[in-house]
């Protein structure tokens, strides 16, 4: 499927069918995620991926009772750092630079300065930034997924004090920002599959400084 | 390219080689930036395209002198919206139900619900989640660039106070959130583009509930 196909072909999927995606691409989706680039490379969070339907039981109240939660194969939550602490920083870049052979200092300048910076900031600031680092990687899922035929739901709609709670989060430092159903459309039962596309106009969209 | 191919071949470039996108691809990529999903269909931002050289000089300095934004053949900036008025929410739904052929009341409840759980929320939050929201578009952007074969970086540090001002966002209601700068790559001088890329692993990105 081409880039467009699959733009077009995407949805906010309403109704899934039940049936499960198979390792092979949700393999692929997943890798997409673990690829997605990142401030200073740190990828601040977690995925959680669950198709246990007991705990999908459990999510499913304090999300609204949407009914993706039960339906998907698979319900990716993502969990971003909840802080930018030091020991996480200094971590990265330890594991970073060993990968590429280089001494553990080849970054000190880089990382003194981002820690200086993050220092400037609340707590608060931090888990925004990591928060929208999280949102890149469920573009690329979505992304991912239309590209390979699976149909996905972002969703933004459910209690994160009870999903950080459900998760064991907080106790790992994460929380949770936003949410991805994955798996395959029921088309005779999705109130949206048929309903045109809507999207701004380039005009509305984009301001161009030629 | 495939799409393993494209999350591979693509890396935050560091240095551009000065040649210029050619049109078609461009509008590629705005249209995969356009097609981007968004929270409850609103695209709550706009894209400033930018070519024009002077302004990319004005810009500059305000960016920690980061050569990409003078080397860049086309400089993306987003810019979120500062609150989610009611008015427009409002023109939203009522732009959506006309492309859609539905009466205007078609979305009453879904709307009135969204503005009251909307007025529960500061400024603050709604800027927060506007931002988001450019964050994945950012990522459509970056994966339709990196599949047409065009460099692209993402960029983060910059004053946004100072974009604003120059851009005459504040007066449209925007915050400028995040760049992406497009162009290709001039392999010889980027220091980063024989560098391995590192991710984390699976085992410790993903946690699995089956």
């Amino acid at each position: 499927m081409s880039l467009q196909e699959a733009l077009e072909w995407r949805f906010a999927t309403k109704s899934y069918s039940g049936e499960t995606i198979d390792n092979e691409k949700i393999n692929q989706i997943l890798e997409a995620i673990r690829m997605t680039p990142s401030s200073s490379g740190l990828q601040p969070f977690k995925v959680l991926v669950i198709t246990n339907q007991e705990l999908k039981e459990k999510l499913h109240p304090v999300a609204f009772e949407q009914q993706q939660i039960l339906q998907a194969s698979h319900l990716l939550v993502f969990a971003a750092w909840d802080e930018y602490t030091p020991e996480r920083i200094n971590s990265f870049f330890e594991f970073s630079n060993k990968e590429r052979n280089l001494p553990s200092s080849a970054t000190d300048d880089y990382r003194l300065n981002l820690l200086e910076r993050l220092n400037q900031k609340t707590k608060d600031d931090h888990f925004v930034n990591a928060s929208q680092q999280t949102y890149i990687a469920l573009g690329f899922g979505m992304l991912a997924a239309a590209h390979l035929k699976v149909d996905a739901t972002p969703l933004e709609g459910f209690e994160n004090d009870a999903f950080d709670e459900l998760l064991h989060l907080r106790e790992q430092g994460l929380k949770s920002t936003v949410l991805l159903a994955l798996g395959y459309r029921d088309e005779e039962n999705d109130w949206l599959v048929n309903l045109k596309k809507v999207r701004r106009s380039c005009e509305d969209l984009f301001i161009e400084f030629n």
